[in-house]
C-alpha cells in the first residue's frame, strides 16, 4: 500500500500547517480535498486560464463526484506534492486523477479520482466547458471520452 | 482570567468536532470566529431576518474589525455556548460583544468585540443597514451610537 | 438524479453557515465530509461512546477511503439532515452509508460510502475496534462482514 | 484606510483559493487568521525552528489574544503577502504585528496584533519559551519587553 509514486506532469507543492491538522495529530481527511482543488486550480492557471475571470463570465466549476483512498497520514510541517492529471472529459465535465505524495520520499499518501462539472454560476445548471478549457483538455488528454463515460454512478 | 460568565440574552449551543481541533489537541483559534459568526447569524434569524434573503437583495455583511481574548482552550467533544449581544450600531455598522463559554460549568473561554459592516454585495461598498436590521438593533441596543462611533472605521 | 430520500435511523440536523459556502454561492464540496464526520460522531455519541475518551485510551479513528456523489448543491441558510448508517464492519474497520438531505423537502444532495479504521493514536497503526464500538456495530449491522471484506482495505 | 504598506522583513506569499472564499464573494474573515498563522510558522521555520519538533518536546504555541482590522477584502485568485514581525516578547509570550497585503499593488488588506503564548502540550499551562525561540526573538526584537508588558489591551 505504501508505495513511491511516479513523476506526474503537474505537481503542486503544499505545506501542512497546524490549521490542517486535527486532535488525532494528522491532517484532517477533508483537507486533502482542499489540496486537490488547489492543484487543479494551479494546473488550470499554469495553462493561462483564470477561475475568477470564469466567475465574471457566469462560469463556475463544481465537483460532481470523487473517490479517495487514504494510504498514509500527512502530518504537521510535511511538504506535500499534489498532482492534477486530467484523464478524460466530455462536453460539460472533466475527470482528474489526483495523488498526494510526501515530498521527502515520494510516498503515496492518497489517491483520488475527481469529476468536475462546468455549471452556470447563476443557475447552477450544467453548461458546455468554455473553449479555452476544452482546448486545454484536448492538449492534455488523449481523446474526448464522452463515449466511455462511466455509467456506474449516475 | 478563568471566570464564570453571566447569562446572556442569546446563547447558541455549539458542539466541538474533530474538524475544529488541531494537533495541539485544542480548538484551532480561528474556529472561534466561525462560532461567533454562527451565533450572530442565529441571533439575526431568531429575530426573523435571513442572510440569504439579504444576498438576494444585494446586501452582505462583512467583519470590519474584531479583538478577541482567549482565556481557556476548548477541546474535542466540549459543548459550548456562544453569545451574541449587540452593544452599539450606526448607519452602516453594528458592534457585538461575544463570549464563548463551556456549557458544563459556564467557564469563560473567550471574550470578543466584533464590528460588522453592511455592504453592497456587488461593489463591497458600505450601505445603510436595511430597515428590519435597524429595527432589530433599536429594540436590542439602548440607543443609536453614531455619535460615539470610533472614527477609524471606514 | 434529484430524488427524495427515505427515512434513516439516524439523522443529524446541520445548518449551513456563510463559513461553509464559497464564491460559487454554494457549500464548498469538502464541507460535506465535515458534515458526515459530525453525523458519525453524533451517532456514536447517541450510543454512549465518546471520541475524547477514546483519545485518552490511545484510540483514534481515521477515514480510510470514501466515495461521494454530489447531486444538488446545498446553499446558505439551508437546514440539512445528515445520515450515518453503519452497513458493515470488520475487526479494525467500519463502513457507513451517509447521505445529506435538504430538510425542507428531503431532496438528496449527496450520497456517500465511508470506511473508517481504528488506529492507535500514537503510532497510527490499525488496532482492534474497542469492545463498546464492536457491540454498537453488532447491534446496528446485520452481521460481521469480515468475510466479504474488500481486499484492498489495509 | 486603503494604503500601501512598507516593505516588511518577512513576507509570505499566499494564494487565495475557492476554499478561502464565501458566498459574499470575498475571503471569509476567519481565513486571515490562518494566513497569519502560516506566516508566523514560516518565519519561525526560516530561522531554523520547527513546530513539529516542538510538539515532540511537549511544547506548543497558542494564540492568547489578537485584534485585527479589515480594510479591503481579498478575493479569489488574489496573490497576497502576509507579514510576521515580532515586536515584543516576554518569558512565555511573543507579540507579532501582522499585515496582509495584495501583492499586485501592496494595498493593505488587514492589520493585526497577535500575542502567542508558549504552553506545555500535555497540560496547556504556560511555560518558558525554548532557548532557540528566545534567541530568535532577541535577534529580531530590540529588547525584552516584559517590563512594558501589556497594559494596552486588557
Amino acid at each position: 500500500m505504501v508505495e513511491q509514486a511516479p513523476e506526474a506532469s503537474f505537481e503542486l507543492p503544499v505545506r501542512v500547517y497546524i490549521e490542517d491538522t486535527d486532535a488525532g495529530g494528522i491532517v484532517f481527511h477533508a483537507k486533502y480535498l482542499h489540496y486537490m482543488e488547489r492543484a487543479r486550480t494551479e494546473w488550470v492557471r499554469s495553462c493561462g486560464v483564470s477561475l475568477r475571470a470564469g466567475l465574471a463570465d457566469n462560469i463556475s466549476y463544481v465537483v460532481q463526484r470523487l473517490d479517495i483512498h487514504y494510504a498514509v497520514a500527512a502530518k504537521l510541517d510535511d511538504e506535500l506534492l499534489v498532482t492534477a492529471e486530467p484523464v478524460a472529459f466530455g462536453r460539460v465535465w472533466m475527470d482528474f486523477r489526483q495523488r498526494v505524495l510526501r515530498a521527502a520520499d515520494r510516498k503515496l499518501l492518497s489517491d483520488s479520482n475527481v469529476r468536475v462539472a462546468c455549471v452556470a454560476l447563476d443557475t447552477g445548471r450544467p453548461r458546455r466547458l468554455p473553449e479555452n478549457m476544452q482546448d486545454l483538455l484536448a492538449r492534455n488528454v488523449q481523446q474526448p471520452t464522452e463515449t466511455i463515460n462511466r455509467t456506474s454512478q449516475e
